[in-house]
C-alpha cells in the first residue's frame, strides 16, 4: 500500500456515478479507496474492478464467517481487483488465517475496536487481543478508531510495525493529526471529502494538516 | 417465513448456473434459500432477485458493522428481494436495532454461536447474551449450530418463541432430527443437498426424517 498523503478515502456512496466522480477528482491524492458492501449491492461487484483502475481498493467487508466462507469472499474480492480486505477477528483465529492465506500476499486488515457506541459492548475490551491476533496471523494491519487517539497509541504497542488505519476523521469528530501523532499510518476519511463542495480542496487540506505534522 | 419441510437450503455455490439448477430442482421442497456473499461477488446482487422469484431468500451476510452501514446493507438486500437477513450481535445493540428497523417487518436473524473451531474463542461464551439481544431488538430469530444440539436447547430457553435456524446438518455432522428435537424450527442444509447426485431425493429424505420425528 502506498503511503503518500496518508489518506484513505472511505467511499460510502451508494450512487455509482457520484462515487466515480469523487474518485476521478481525488483518486491521485489518496493512498487507497475503501468501499463497503452497500456500494457492491447497489452497483455490482464490477465496481471493485472499475475503482481499482483508478486507485488501490480496500474492501471494507468486515468479514465475519467460518473459514471456508472467509476464503471464498477473500478470493473473489482479490480476483475482482482489490488490494486489501478488512476482516473481523472475533470469529476466531482459524477464520483470520483463512483470510491471510487467501490474500496470498495482498493486504488483510483486522478490526480491533469500532467507533460507534455499540463497539463498546464487546469489541472495545477485546481490541488488544484482536491486535495480537492480527500480528500472529500475518495480517498487514489493523483498524483502530481516530475518535479515540489514546487507543491508537495502545494498539500501536500491540502491533509493532503493522499498519494502523484509523476511521472516524472529520464528520465523526476524529482529528487526522491526532490519529497520526498517536501512531496511525493512514486516516480513513469519508464524508469530509466526498460530501464536501470541493472534494479535492478538502482532501488537500487534510493532506496538508498531516504533512505539517511530519514537518515536511 | 413458511414452515413446511423445515429445511432451509444453504446455497453455497458460487457458480450461478449450478446454483439456479439446484434451486429449480428443490426450490418447492425447502422453506427458504440461504445465500452468502461469495455468490453475490461471483454473480452480482441481481442473483438475490433472481432467486427470490423461486423461493424466499435469506441473505446470510453476517453483517457486523456500524449502525449506518448495517442500515444501508439491510435496505439494499431487502430492496433486491430478500425476505431475511442474518446479522451479528457482537457489534452491539445499536447495530442490531439498525438492522431490525431497516428490515421494516422482514426477518432479521441473529448469529448466536458458530460451529467452526474459532467460534469457541469468542462467540460461544456470549451465545446466550446474543440470544437475549435478539429478543430485545425485535429480531425474528437466531442461528444456533446443529452440531451442538444441547446448545440449541439452551438457546431455545433464551429466545422464547423466536425462530431458531440451525446450520451444520449433513456434511458438517449435525443431525436434522436432533436439531429439531432440541428446539430448532428449521435446519440449514447445504452440501448434503446441492452436492448430492440427486438433490431432490436428498432433500426429500431429510424432509421425511424431520416429518417422522413430528409423528406426521
Amino acid at each position: 500500500m502506498r503511503k503518500n498523503s496518508r489518506i484513505v478515502l472511505a467511499l460510502d456512496e451508494t450512487d455509482e456515478k457520484k462515487a466515480l466522480r469523487v474518485v476521478d477528482e481525488v483518486g491521485d491524492l489518496v493512498d487507497a479507496i475503501k468501499i463497503n458492501w452497500p456500494l457492491v449491492l447497489s452497483s455490482g461487484p464490477e465496481m471493485i474492478t472499475e475503482l481499482a483502475r483508478r486507485s488501490p481498493v480496500i474492501c471494507d467487508f468486515k468479514v465475519a464467517d467460518i473459514p471456508n466462507t472467509v476464503r471464498l469472499i477473500a478470493e473473489q474480492a482479490f480476483r475482482r481487483g482489490a488490494s486489501g480486505l478488512i476482516v473481523h477477528a472475533f470469529t476466531g483465529s482459524d477464520s483470520l488465517k483463512a483470510a491471510v492465506q487467501a490474500a496470498d500476499g495482498k493486504d488483510i486488515f483486522v478490526v480491533t475496536e469500532m467507533s460507534h457506541p455499540g463497539g463498546q459492548e464487546f469489541t472495545a475490551s477485546l481490541a488488544e487481543r484482536f491486535a495480537a491476533m492480527a500480528v500472529e496471523s500475518g495480517a498487514r494491519g489493523v483498524i483502530a478508531p481516530a475518535t479515540r487517539p489514546e487507543r491508537i497509541a495502545r494498539i500501536r504497542q500491540a502491533v509493532g510495525d503493522l499498519l494502523i488505519l484509523s476511521p472516524g476523521v472529520g464528520a465523526q469528530g476524529g482529528s487526522a493529526s491526532a490519529a497520526i501523532a498517536n501512531g496511525a499510518d493512514h486516516v480513513i476519511v469519508g464524508r469530509a471529502i466526498y460530501g464536501a463542495e470541493q472534494p479535492r480542496e478538502a482532501a488537500e487540506s487534510i493532506a496538508r494538516e498531516i504533512a505539517s505534522l511530519r514537518g515536511c
